[in-house]
C-alpha cells in the first residue's frame, strides 16, 4: 500500500519543519529571552499539589489564566482565547476562515507552512525596501483575491521593524476578510498595541505570546478579538490544548511580572548596544529592530554563519527567506559579548 | 461586517465542544484515573531546573519521551509519533488524509468533530446489538464510500467492550485507507493490543495516551504506525505541540511504572466490584468492561443522572450518543462506594 498516494496533495510537497538542534555554546537563533520568567517561583507555583491533581484534566477554559492575561492587556476575559503557543491558533484561524491567506515576505514562515498543511492558497508579498508593507500590492491583491485571513507580524519576525501603524490600518479598512497583527514581538517596542481597536474593528485579531519573554518552553499564545471572532475559533479549538502544568506556571508568571518586566527592559538595552557595536564593523549592515533580534546583511552570510558556529555562537541563517541575511537573538549581556568578540575575529 | 459569513460553511453550524465544569463531591464522569501517576515524584522531575530552563523551547522530537514510551511498547522510535493529547494526533491524521471518516456510533465524539471542523465528511455506523461492530455494513461502506480513515476505539468509548478481534483485522484488510485502532483504554484490557500489528499492515495506526493512567492534565498522547505513515503525519504537527514541563513529567512517569501499575490493578478490581454491584440493582442494566469505566443502561437516565448529582456524584449522561445511558468512570474505593450508595438510594 502507498501511502503517499493517500495522503492530500498538498501534504505530499510538504517538508516536516525543521527544527532541528546545533550543539553550540552560545544560542541565539531562536528568539528566545535569555532569561525564564519563572526561574525562582517555585513556591509559588506549589508543585506538590499539582503533580497530585494531574490525573484531572485541564481547565478547558483557562478561565484564570485567561482572567490574568484580559487584566495584563486591559480586555474582557471573553475577548481572549488561549493556543497551546500563537502557531495553534494561526492553525485554527486558517481552519476556521481557509484561504486565501495574505501575508508580506520575508515574515514569520508558519503562515505559509500551516496554510499549505492545511490546503490552503497562500500569497506572499515581498515588503518594500525599508521592510515595510507595499500597501498599493496589498490593496491589489485585496480586490482581486479576496484573501479571508491576512497576516501582518509586527515587529516582524525577521526584519525586527513594526510596520507603519497607517499602512496596517489600512489593510484592516479595506480587507472584507480577517486582519491578523501578530505581536509576539511588541513587549520590546515602544509602539502602541492594535489591542485597543479591537472594539473598532471587527475583522481585527490580534496575537500574542508568553514565548519571547521567558516562557517558550510552556507553549502559550493568545488571540484577542471580538466576541464573534473568538467564538468561532473556539468551535474548532481543542477543548484542552493547554495542559495543567503550563496554565499554572504561566499563571504565576503574570501574578509576578517584575522579573519578566526587568528582563524585557535589559533585553532592549542590550539590543540597543549589539546594534550600536555592529554598526561600526565592516562588512554587515544591521537594520534597526523594535524586536529581541537585530537582523543583519553580510556581505557573505552562509560563510559568518558558519564561522560564529565554529566558535560556539549559533545565530540564525536567513537565506532562502532573505539572501545574504542573518538573524542574531539578543542574549545576556555575556552572550552579546562573545557573539560581538567572534563577529569581529572573523569579519 | 457579519463574521459568520466569512466562517467556511462546516465550522457555521459546529458547536463549540461542552467541556463545562460542574461542581460535585465525587467526579466520576471524564474517564480520569483516580490517581496521579506522579503524586509523588517532584524530586524525579527536577522543577527547579526546569523552570530555569523554560526561556528555551522545548525538544520538538521529544526525543527522550518517544524513547522511553517506545521501550514501554516494543518498538522503535521512529514508528512513535507524539501528540498534545491523542485529539491532536487525531486532528493530525484527518488533515493529512482527509475524508470520508468512517466510525461506528456510539464511540468517542472527537472523531466527529474534528472531521467537522476540518471540513471532512464522516459516516457512522450503529453498533450491533452486542456493541461489536457490523461488519457487513462497514465493508459495504468501504466499498461505496473509499473512507479514507477509519476510527475504531478499543475498547470503545462509551460500550466499554473490546470489538472483536477478527472484526478489527476484517476492516483493516478490507479498508483502501489508514484504519486508526484507538487503544486509549487498552491497559485495563486483558486483549492483545495491535501495536505489533503495525509491521504486517501498512495502513494501520494505533492511538495510546497518558490520560486514562493518571496524567489527563499532561496532554500527552502517541500514535504508532509504520515510518511512512508517521512522516506523513509529522509534516502537519505543530513542531512545539509538546511542552517541555509535560516530556519532563510524561518521561519521569515512564521511569517509575510501579505506581501506574499498581493503580490500573486497584482500577480494574474495583470495575469488577461495580459491576458485580450494579448487576444487583433493580432498574439498572451494566454492561462487561474492559475500560475504567462502566457503562450501562437505566429505565429513566435522565432522572438518575439528575438524582446521583444531587447528592455531589457526577457520572455522564450519554443522552445523545445512546439514549437512557450512562457512564461511570471507576474512582477510588471510597469514591464507587459513595457513587454505589447513592444509586441504590435512588433507584
Amino acid at each position: 500500500m502507498d501511502i503517499k498516494k493517500l495522503v492530500k496533495p498538498d501534504i505530499r510537497s510538504l517538508r516536516a519543519y525543521q527544527a532541528e538542534e546545533i550543539p553550540c555554546r552560545v544560542k541565539l537563533d531562536a528568539n528566545e529571552s535569555p532569561y525564564s520568567a519563572v526561574s525562582g517561583q517555585r513556591s509559588a507555583i506549589g508543585f506538590k499539589k499539582n503533580l497530585q491533581a494531574l490525573n484531572r484534566y485541564p481547565d478547558p477554559q483557562a478561565a484564570s489564566l485567561r482572567k490574568l492575561m484580559a487584566k495584563e492587556l486591559k480586555v474582557k476575559p471573553q475577548n481572549i482565547l488561549h493556543g497551546n503557543g500563537s502557531d495553534e491558533l494561526i492553525y485554527n484561524l486558517i481552519t476556521v476562515f481557509g484561504g486565501p491567506v495574505l501575508y508580506p515576505v520575508p515574515t514569520f514562515s508558519m503562515y505559509g507552512i500551516i496554510s499549505q498543511a492545511l490546503g490552503e492558497r497562500k500569497i506572499g508579498i515581498p515588503l518594500d525596501n525599508e521592510f515595510d508593507l507595499d500597501t498599493d500590492a496589498f490593496v491589489k491583491t485585496i480586490k482581486r483575491r479576496s484573501p479571508k485571513l491576512i497576516f501582518l507580524s509586527s515587529p516582524n519576525n525577521p526584519t525586527g521593524n513594526c510596520f507603519s501603524e497607517d499602512r496596517i490600518l489600512k489593510i484592516i479598512r479595506q480587507s472584507k476578510g480577517v486582519v491578523i497583527v501578530d505581536e509576539a514581538y511588541q513587549p520590546f517596542s515602544d509602539r502602541k498595541s492594535f489591542i485597543p481597536l479591537i472594539q473598532k474593528y471587527k475583522n481585527l485579531v490580534v496575537l500574542r505570546t508568553l514565548s519571547k519573554i521567558g516562557l517558550a518552553g510552556l507553549r502559550v499564545g493568545f488571540m484577542i478579538a471580538g466576541a464573534d471572532i473568538i467564538n468561532e475559533v473556539n468551535k474548532v479549538r481543542l477543548p484542552f490544548n493547554i495542559n495543567s502544568l503550563s496554565q499554572k506556571v504561566a499563571e504565576a508568571a503574570l501574578q509576578n511580572k517584575k522579573q519578566m518586566r526587568t528582563d524585557i527592559r535589559l533585553i532592549i538595552s542590550e539590543r540597543k548596544r549589539l546594534f550600536k557595536e555592529m554598526g561600526r564593523m565592516d562588512g554587515i549592515r544591521p537594520y534597526p529592530s523594535d524586536a529581541n533580534f537585530i537582523f543583519f546583511k553580510a556581505e557573505n552570510g552562509d560563510r559568518i554563519y558558519g564561522d560564529l558556529l565554529k566558535k560556539g555562537v549559533l545565530i540564525r541563517n536567513m537565506k532562502g527567506a532573505a539572501d545574504s541575511c542573518l538573524r542574531v537573538t539578543v542574549g545576556t549581556p555575556a552572550e552579546n559579548e562573545a557573539f560581538l568578540k567572534a563577529l569581529e575575529q572573523i569579519l
